[in-house]
């Protein structure tokens, strides 16, 4: 009953570095409605699975975010496959997107300190949030709306935390960045709906920041 | 790590009956913020708690919220005493709004059903979110903005639910409103930053709807 508590490790314990892209798999909105679209028809409900990554910077807490092309944002995960376990899934699309590969040891670190690290040293912690995606639309909400039975989407939002000195290896066409909450709260036009309530999410935790 | 689950009951499972009027301690915004800062100065920050009380009409989740001269919404709940514990100090809060007194016999309800429920009924379940007011002004954010390090005011919501048959009684200059989960929901014009994202908070919980 009293707050839960979430130790966090500053951005500057984690390496980044970069390796090869990794190009969207729908070149447009219309052309992700439609595969959500066909895959509805074929196994029902998309269940989607995203990851709150959290670091601090001078004493505030910050969201780790994909951008892409400089433009939108949005939070490491992806779909699950028909099946798939929610928890070893984000794990392997966190690896997939993140993780340094052995094609390209430069992802590795300048002194190969990825090279001795894991698979799967994602802390996949509590549920966050769930939005409903009612039809095969852009709109989500935080709860299944009204009259609805079979909605077309279900995305759930984990809290997730990483070892010190892990590195990252960022696909060539993205950025990752550190966004504090302060940036997010009230700031729906620039980062929508969802990751604008990442602040809201967080606020029930007792944070304490950590020199290492 | 799996969503935590709530039981739903519906709102028919609760009797509403009347009781005196209590009114507002500060006569308007300004007094209000005057006590806080007033209170400061003697004890500190000030520590507020209130209630997010859950009930189902037709298949949808619905907070109960009181409603003041037909203007504003508020959750209940108060502020604390100065060394005051968080739970108990809510019960005590939720017994002095809502609870049916032995001065005002009706207020147990047409056959007398709330005569026999002990006080302290409130099931007070997780911390939902946490308000920090970072000055003598209406403000609040869900985390401790940056650079402040003397917070005014610290308000932190609780999931509370009800044991079936509860008698609510509500004080004659209050209304206390059912409201759905959709009607707050990006609807902070009409009831403000902190009620309009309780649908966020609740969203990482998977609800059961009892009948009864
Ligand atoms: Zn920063
Ligand atoms: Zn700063
Ligand atoms: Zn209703
Ligand atoms: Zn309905």
């Amino acid at each position: 009953m009293t707050s839960p508590t979430i130790l966090l490790r500053p951005l500057s314990s984690y390496t980044f570095t970069t390796k090869s892209a990794q190009p969207e798999e729908d070149p447009s909105v219309s052309a992700r409605l439609q595969r959500l679209q066909n895959q509805y028809e074929d196994f029902g409900m998309r269940r989607t699975v995203e990851s709150v990554l959290l670091v601090h910077e001078h004493g505030h807490p910050h969201v780790l975010m994909i951008q892409i092309a400089s433009a939108f944002f949005k939070l490491p995960g992806d779909y699950l496959r028909p099946g798939e376990d929610e928890l070893s899934g984000l794990s392997s699309r966190l690896d997939s997107r993140l993780q340094p590969t052995p094609e390209e040891p430069q992802s590795y670190g300048p002194s190969g300190e990825g090279r001795d690290q894991p698979d799967d040293q994602w802390e996949i912690g509590d549920c966050l949030a769930t939005w409903w995606r009612p039809g095969f639309e852009t709109y989500m909400y935080p709860y299944v709306p009204a009259h609805i039975t079979k909605p077309k989407e279900c995305k759930k939002l984990f809290l997730v935390q990483m070892p010190p000195g892990k590195v990252l290896a960022v696909p060539k066409n993205m950025k990752l960045l550190a966004v504090p909450l302060f940036e997010l709260y009230d700031n729906s036009n620039r980062y929508g709906p969802q990751l604008s309530a990442i602040p809201h999410l967080l606020s029930r935790y007792n944070f304490i920041y950590s020199d290492v």
